[in-house]
């Protein structure tokens, strides 16, 4: 079928979709002309992160001790062009000034905001060791820790989280978010980039767990699939709109572990080893070695 | 290893595999030589779909209001154009005759699918709009509109829904079905094309939702992650199968809220306002502004 | 910004990232130089093995049956290529000995278990089409077999996790993980390598479903999604490791029916045509032929 | 620099370039909305033939004589597919009629061309060898029959020529000329499709080639780079247009060698066994076992 | 073969590779740390103008004239954004300050080119009409201006000249000759962007044809394959060094015709309609409606 | 047009072309089974070599001298690997035993070929700078050294000639050819890797310019395009076959300039400093300082 018979349908559409008053209205924080995060950058900073982090285990699969420094040396310099130029979008999307994008100030700024991720770098694969060993211990099916880096769920959504949080504590805005959910979209685990999580993390399977804005986790937690770490509700602002940053979400404390399906709600503390049965809903505090179970099923 | 060696090995496997016995027995339903829908083609019908829709955020990030037009104009193009010919597959894949799919007749008809398809984007966009909005105000974690287009699965997921469930109504087969498992596969959220649902719908994190071929949503209604609005049993036919088309999932009515991993069963009716607890398991109709939560748990 | 003014910040990282006592020591068990698993790799395998058992639904739509055996052949013999070189990887990865994955018996070794699974594969299509018949049958949305092997994730998740399972057996480490992961990441569906699953297997929606390691299924069994057949505890050897191997998983006899989110824990035996309702936790046995259900939700 | 600033001078670019007088008068043979041959399909075209000719040293290097039919069967049809919808808009360009190109009989008619050109691979196949066999015994540097092969321009330019003159004498319009031009761009060696040329034809190094549309060269002829088989000067019609198809070109009997940078102009005869000298114009007969050299420079 | 036994040798030769005294003293004016042109993005610059000159003929096969505005207005936004790019790394390269080309004013120069480039476009529209119109003039076996747009080397060269000559107008360095030498590479032909070449410019088969930096050349004036157009001598300064810029190629009045593999030198004047005959060396003026040919050949 | 009707014609033609008789006794010397050298893999290893001589210029356009040691150690690395790669496909294709090519010393012996180029790396970096240097010297258009390095198709000829030279000595069978003849296609100057090239060396413009196998030529020789140094006759064996290897073109003394289109033939030598006109044929030696030009035209 040529086009051709149907070209006044298309230019009539065209037309009505290219009005003003049609996306304007409707998505108007959109600032004429900035420059947007790109998906795909951010997908090679993570794997550029992944690569400088666990060196033989992505990016150039056979890397020895002589020539690592070569590899990691180009990974970390196209890393910090990449994140430069992805922290400015992030910065142009919440900034209120058109001009201020294409401004040296603000290339500067991400550019320090760059560097400052990359000497992070040896700290962020001191905690994500935490999080392997973590996952190989706890997990009879483990074969090596090779296997835990290289097929676990968990480890790909716990690296796009630490990576995230740390964008976030340096001021990024959008971008620490973007990468979360990439993460949530290959794994089902959707952490937010603001939560708190300690060393030695760990989620089995981890399909539909949840973890929220303002969430504390300490050290040695384990979660199963499907645990929801949510709020139970939040204030409104006299315009009826939610109020932002308001701490709303659980705090579990050291060597906690929640089985599947379990819902935890609200800014509740589960205390130090405490334990929480699979398909259950909880909204009050939990002691310090407490343990809660569903109620009995019916025959 | 050369290949040669188990050459024979090889060959012995590919004669057994390309009897008609072995494989047109047990999928005898596929018209030999027919085109097939193409998975890549249809991945890019919904990104133009979206590039046209939230302009400046999808598809090419610096757009300005001078030269939308442009932008839109040829995405336009390119969409009736890949929409055509996967209509023309859709529609001899579900065919009975295997002439059918090259005849003009059958071309023309998706042609003017499309075409009906391309009108309906303006409405589309309107309607994405207030679902965009729900999202928005709904989460105090949003920072902006923007955030809410660029990151948030459940926009993914709805995109694609809304693509699916129109293209159905114009008549067209299998297509729907599969652009609404690209977002399942991307977010976890299932959502048949069949389902019916109003502005300003909204679902959290997402995650394990799945929302069944006969459902009814109202507008303003909000899901959490794992909620099923599923079928609890369906009448067989007298061969032993199912009987296809029968309303077997569940109404919900204006501002219905479902938290987490609740899961609602059979032609029921959620009343308007009502609000299901997660973690449950609802088979029977609850009334407007009703409210159930789980059984306590045991400690 | 030119990187320029901040070389000595990441010369410095690279430095400290590039430094044995920072990576060998967290991750010690990869021996250096030695080829890894290519995912990329792995993916082509899963989908020339996917065209092969599917002709015409996947990787070349217009195969009629006088050219059919012209695309198997090629795919087939890609397949070996491809396969021989991962499972090498594979194999070296869970040796001790460095050089061994280079030696001539490894990858003669590899060749014969390729052999072997090509052999495989017209019984693994017999059974594939048991699982597209069981997946057809059970579900009154479903329009035609075609629209089952094109569009169901379940259908995507079980045909990763046969080709692992029979590489397992064939005594492959690490790249049968790989390839259930793969399936895990598109569809939330997580099943173990190890475990054992009968024909006419069925997972609607699937999401948030897991299958644990020692898992036995039987015939004509359905699961729904967020479904858990997992493990309930292990033992700790001395050290506190893990004991690996023990049967710690359920066992499903043939016709049981288990519903969304419900929670099977532990070496329990759900008995023929059991049906366990959804959102439950069950860690004892199920008779043949019994039911258990969540109790009643409070108003 | 972002674009806005000179968003009118591009909007203006714009209007003025797209209006009809624009570019209608000036290009107007071009039907509206018909498909042009694809460039990128045709060098496709070229490889796959190339592929089934010369098995093993193009498109798969690791063919085996037990496998080497699945490989030429894929590459067959392939090659059915993409040369028929080459054929198709090749007839389309030349055609007056805008609707001729979509109707069923142009498209049966360019699948009955194509099946047509692959019913001569064979022949093509032994003519190539024969050119082959020439280029490895005339010279001296050549190392084997494969590096020939692999490795001559002169063969790349054949190869095209003889598809192309196939192509030609099947009636396809435009797509000869297309091909024997992507040879010219890759060896410098021009080769009109409408030529006749024999077997055992062989150019030594080859750029600047140039054998016109109606040259005749018999079997066993050798030239060198730089040579010219052109026309004189061509007769104009009443109009002052040349008139076409006119014998233009020299005819070069058996085992005639022309060295390099001679030029050859009208329609004169060059006889058997002839041999030219470097760096000369000739414009009148040479007999047959005549020879003609550049008169001696001057030092 | 591992890399590992000869990581020695390797690490050694990076180290001598990477040392300043290397590769700094030989290559000492690459400012460093400046962006460099690219010749990927070059080429899509001119692919970019070529599919705005000649719309259904590039870039887009199906372009009807509704449409048509959309294509032509992407493409030109494109080729502004890519050429602003470019033409800043050009301006850098030539430039002896290493922080000019991140400094505003450069980048709003490079737009302002851009932009001039872009208005400049019709012109060339015109121009290049006038070429196409001289080859399918001049070719008995050309069959339309369209194969002549979509076949003719001398038109690819021709296109990028015109290109390359007006970004030389505007100011541009080292891109114009980048944009002549791809043209270079693909057809043999190699004309200077320097050089002066009026209306209805035809190279008939090309390969060959040198056009060098101070040529004038006047309309309708046509060349065959080979023709060199070049410096006798060019007087030295007093280090040695060539003078740049002296006028030292020929003038070729209008309506002068060149045949194969002559060669005209140093800055004389071939007058109005005459012609040069192939294989000579000329080097001094030939009057109006002239005509030179070689000395007869020895037989 | 489904290729269904024609499939008759095409397993006819696949059968006929499949056969032993048809593609084995033509292209006899293709081992079965063996790896072919892959011109995309020699593409890089040519543009990594250019990446590596000529760091800033070419695959990484913004290196500074701090990081220049990581890219150049990447770089070496990946060279190294698929040099070995393609060094054995190369010793494979000339050798007679089938199996040699999968044995450890081959790809030992491979290895050691790739780290001896590597080690060769500094010193044809050397060279290389010297050739930049004549060509900017002698060319009056050059604006810089970085002009030529990126645009002189001369330079892109000497590189493939120098690196495929320098393989030829450590000998590589094949490789060396196919990497002279990519440079062949992209500039039309044809250098065999046997010649032997001195210092300096400067081809201008270059399209045509041929230099047989048995060439020496010294320091600071120029040339123009179109020159040929080809050989005059070859003597055959008994069987009719040309003797391979002895030495049949011309020697070129330091400081000669050959002028386009000449052409000089057979085991002659052109003394130093000497000069050869444009467009003549030269077959006896020149001395010293002797100067040849084509004898006068006639008017």
């Amino acid at each position: 079928m040529s086009p051709l018979n149907f070209t006044h349908t298309l230019t009539q559409a065209v037309d009505e979709l290219s009005k003003d008053s049609s996306y304007q209205s409707v998505f108007h924080q959109h600032v004429d002309g900035n420059p947007l995060p790109s998906t795909q950058a951010l997908r090679e900073v993570v794997e550029l992160s992944r690569a400088i982090i666990f060196p033989g285990y992505y990016g150039h699969s056979a890397v020895n001790s002589c020539t690592v420094s070569y590899h990691i040396g180009v990974n970390v310099e196209q890393l910090f062009t990449l994140l430069t130029d992805q922290v400015v979008a992030g910065l142009c999307f919440s900034g209120k000034d058109r001009c201020s994008c294409y401004a040296t100030p603000q290339r500067e700024r991400a550019a320090e905001i760059a560097a400052a991720f990359i000497s992070y770098l040896p700290e962020l694969r001191r905690l994500l060791a935490t999080d392997v060993a973590a996952a190989y211990t706890g997990d009879p099916a483990a074969q090596s820790q090779g296997e835990v880096i290289f097929c676990y769920p968990s480890v790909r959504a716990i690296v796009n989280y630490r990576i995230a949080h740390q964008l976030l504590l340096l001021g990024v805005p959008l971008i620490p978010r973007i990468i979360t959910e990439m993460a949530h979209s290959e794994t089902g685990i959707d952490i937010h980039p603001g939560a708190t999580i300690g060393e030695y993390f760990c989620i089995d399977h981890g399909t539909g767990v949840v973890i929220g804005q303002t969430c504390i986790i300490g050290n040695h937690v384990k979660l199963y699939q499907g645990v929801t770490l949510g709020a139970k509700s939040f204030p409104l602002d006299r315009n009826g709109q939610p109020i932002k940053g308001i701490p709303r979400h659980p705090i579990l404390e050291d060597h906690v572990i929640v089985y599947s399906n379990a819902t935890i709600l609200g800014r509740i503390t589960i205390g130090q080893g405490a334990v929480v049965g699979g398909n259950i809903w909880v909204t009050q505090d939990i002691p310090a070695g407490g343990r809660v179970v569903q109620s009995r099923a019916k025959k």
